[in-house]
């Protein structure tokens, strides 16, 4: 007898699927070769082709937008949310109750303290019992719960280039945990896809600029998954930059070192051997974010600059790849069993 | 007993593996099902980790640049030609000598006529008489052609969008030949990976301006194309400009109609139903060049506007994939009855 | 005695200062050395600093937004209108009776023809008796009416390079009027400064597009524009390009040419001799987009390719400038016999 | 009698007008009401106008390349070099000889320790003797000095956004000096007209990179300069990165404050309340490069964010104004007795 993983593929669902991380899961799933996407819902593009929104998927992808509907997406093995903060923690029960498995790509379940989860994102929480039950879908460091979760909180994207690169460097205990600090570069899509005077090209463009120095909701996110690694609390400057350019994250860590002779390249390399995400540049690299355009690796670099007793990580992503949709379909691949990189093959679009 | 082509992996040689579309012939066929590289070339990095010039590859590619050695290319099955022009007509007698068939990318065997290949390249032709042996490697016009060739001219980036554009029309006698127009616009990728000071991003970005408006050696491509299609002589206006992107090409095609009561747009979907990357858009639509961003495709739409008796068609593709690349691997699946789209299933990066 | 130019500065009020060629508005007249700005007005900005929306004044100017207010304005010697079509109409009668001269940027007075303007801006004009009265502000034509005009119709972005290009070949009767084709590429400020998926960075970097093939509301402005050049009736085809960069207006034209002996370089040079304005490059150049970058500047090239006897001309604006605030600035300059460059000396900005 | 300030303009010599910074100076000279360009060399281009190599300036700017002749920049009342390092050196012993003054745009003369410049430039210095002699030209620190300096050593790009963000904490001692960190982000005009891959459009845009993370020759001045102003020993990380944009640096500044209670935004005010070109934001703002956009305007915002005890402040510049051509034409004002904001009036390019 076959099991159910071998003879038919996942059935997937798509809540939220007219934004960018929406329309990067229907360009990762297309092809996946062990999943099927069987829904995808938007209220305001209800009926219409999806490729009429996307053209870029004319031959690949025959459907069309249908209103959220709990029927349907119960039928399915698993639902990913694409949609704002606070959408999905309104239908999450249901789904859960009904034996479907959820993976939100939003922040209804990123943070375990209910109070803090309000605080940053302004409402009450509609199930915060959820809130310790989710898993936390960082795969390098939550792979064992990942395989048994039914309710996965996938990470914000500064959050995964942010933790990967200070990872090695707080688990061995060779940096002080209360001074570090996070200076990082976002490309335009981090601010979705809405209509925004902010991020029109002709604003954007040919500029940078930081943005909510005063506080971002990264920020608590990154702290929580830092102190869940660290020996003592940590203290955390976080400001993020917007960059002219679609895609990317680059996140440039700063440390002290405590131990100006430990190998860091060694940590590195070792606390990421396995990772088939992770890719620990050689010593004196300078990894660029387009040499992860559209895949879903994160390249790392380590560096001491030769005055100081300070470590320099610098970490890249794709922001929609594994900063979202890819780190997602990473999950669920784990979740159900599949192979890791499953649909997540694609090499970097350089030039 | 198995055939040759059911058993085994079709070997592949890369001469001049360094510039764009090199690396893109190598992120197409680095995860292509039926195809294996075995020698990529580059007297300049001679020695060197592929993956050292392109990280992008990491992880995805195991291989050195090497001396460009026929004895080792020969072997091959098939060898593409990524070099600059005058190169390949160097080494192709040879190759095609020992069994080994050639796709070049350059345009050393893309003109029938010597005379005019000399003009327009500005040296003596090595082999003039393969000239007219070689198949011209659109596969929407020359398949079977292609089926059984030795040597591939792969098209130039410009010629294959402006001549997939004007064929519907010119096959059915619909324009008025000797006054076509094609304004092209392409992504500075296609002037190469290198060093010019023309083309720095300082330089090309935020601006846009024509160039060799008084000659272009993409201008005796597209005419002899055009005037295989055409029953009459052609005459043909082609501007190109340079954009501010890095890939994609837009050609938008003008020319006098003979009947303006003819249906374009079902001219256009009859022409091109059983193509697997000509894509006939709806009536009324308007191609953008990010939708075929990394994907083989060409977009395209035919319109009449209202005033006049002039069709406009509007061509989209990416100048490194369905302008070179993909569509030499596009003729590689062909030449070795492989699935046509194999490695090609790429869907454009949106956004 | 002193006259009044002499004496004190030209009192200016801006209606609608929070879009792109009111700001654009700002940045020329701020330090005109004859004009004082006196009134900005923005509805929704109301009470705020202007250097609070555009930190770039800082320091150059002491300003805030305030209600439009007819009162307020007709103290002013000029307004210029930088609002959506429509607006200028209702208030100009006004503005007029009460001795104020007024430059409308946007399309309000620009068709001479009422019921071709209902047709295409899909509304009743408030006035249409002052669509005559109007002058279209084209210094290379109409300087002279200019200079006692009450009401000036600024032109369009498009209109103003495509007329540029086409205007001595139609004066001087050397092309066939009625096969013209004016193949448009626009930076993406031409859009404006409203939300707008289609014009954020993610959707419009790294892409070109054909828009409104069917129909552009300049098609009908241009076409007015050079039927007034021409012995004959136009024939036009015209089509508009997003091209992803900020600012910048590259206008490719294309007519046949009636005379192959025509010396069209000189053609060109006299024409525009006396324009100080209007830059005729040598022959055989490519202007680019970004030598205009921020300056008022038109630079054109004529070439005739050899096989053809098409004529093509290349024409470069900034769009926020000579296609919009700067030609208004250089209407008021010849209104009130100013200096014609005061305000407008700046370089293009390159790099 | 009229002093000579009052009678002529200042006469300028250029050596090296072919790269970015020569431009500029060009640009922002050209209308400078108080000097006149006599002169400006370049080996290569002997001969050829200065508007064929740069076309924004027809009409603007008659002069042609000339080879760099001592007796010709003699003649001058003050030599710009816009030179790669190492050439200004050989120059200016005798030009100072004969009474010229010297702005060098390049490193020459911007460390004081003649070791530390050899170990950085890799080569030894001509003069070392006038290390000491030459003044650094940044206004806001050595405004006295500039007034009778002969040599003006002008600050580099990255050392001129750095130490104006540090020059309030450090003067008011409210840091500790030994965990600076300045996170920078420059655009790639800063990398120089020269042919070169890593900076091709291609290459460089939709993309982000650190480099030189193990050592830039701006840390070395930087340090220098913030040793200046600290009471302790300075410790700086120092990490640059590339961003895919023309012009503007944006640096980021960390530090651990001394004292909490500070009231940095009051301090940074008083510290430029006089300087013209340094533009303190009012609290919580997030300064963007464009407001620069060929302006010489640094504009600085200072932060505490909330959770810690690190300070963090933005900076932003034009690194061809303020941080090359703009800074070296305010030290030629100064040093002439000008007025200080002469030809340095323009407005930041926006949008």
């Amino acid at each position: 007898m076959v099991s159910r993983k071998m003879s038919k593929k996942v059935k997937v669902g798509i809540v939220g699927g007219t934004g960018y991380t929406g329309v990067e899961l229907l360009r990762l799933l297309a092809h996946h070769p062990e999943a099927e996407i069987v829904a995808i819902t938007s209220r305001s593009e209800d009926g219409k082709s999806v490729t009429e929104l996307f053209p870029n998927l004319r031959g690949h992808l025959d459907l069309a937008f249908s209103q959220p509907d709990l029927k349907t997406l119960s039928l399915c093995d698993v639902v990913y949310f694409a949609t704002p903060n606070g959408t999905a923690m309104k239908m999450v029960p249901e789904l859960l109750a009904a034996g479907t498995r959820v993976i939100d790509l939003a922040a209804d379940f990123r943070l375990q303290d209910e109070k803090e989860w309000q605080q940053w994102y302004g409402m009450e929480h509609a199930c915060p019992d959820l809130l310790k039950e989710a898993v936390y879908g960082l795969p390098e460091i939550n792979r064992e719960q990942i395989k048994q979760a039914k309710l996965i909180a996938n990470p914000g994207c500064y959050p995964t280039a942010v933790q990967l690169g200070f990872l090695p460097l707080l688990e061995a205990n060779v940096i002080e945990p209360d001074q570090l600090i996070a200076d990082t570069k976002s490309g335009v899509s981090g601010a979705g896809r809405g209509a925004n005077v902010a991020t029109l090209l002709a604003e954007a463009s040919e500029s940078m600029k930081a943005y909510n120095v005063a506080g971002h909701r990264h920020w608590p996110e990154i702290r929580q998954g830092l102190n869940g690694m660290a020996t003592a609390d940590v203290g955390l400057t976080f400001v993020p930059h917007l960059t002219p350019m679609i895609r990317g994250i680059h996140a440039t860590l700063y440390a002290p070192l405590k131990d100006e002779n430990a190998d860091l390249q060694q940590l590195f390399e070792q606390r990421y051997q396995s990772e088939p995400f992770v890719d620990v540049m050689p010593a004196g690299s300078h990894p660029e974010t387009r040499s992860v355009k559209g895949a879903n690796h994160c390249r790392i670099a380590v560096h001491v600059p030769p005055s100081g007793n300070t470590v320099v990580v610098l970490s890249v992503i794709d922001n929609l790849v594994k900063g979202a949709a890819g780190q997602a379909v990473q999950n669920m691949n784990i979740m159900f069993n599949l192979n890791e990189a499953a649909g997540l093959e694609a090499i970097g679009l350089v030039p």
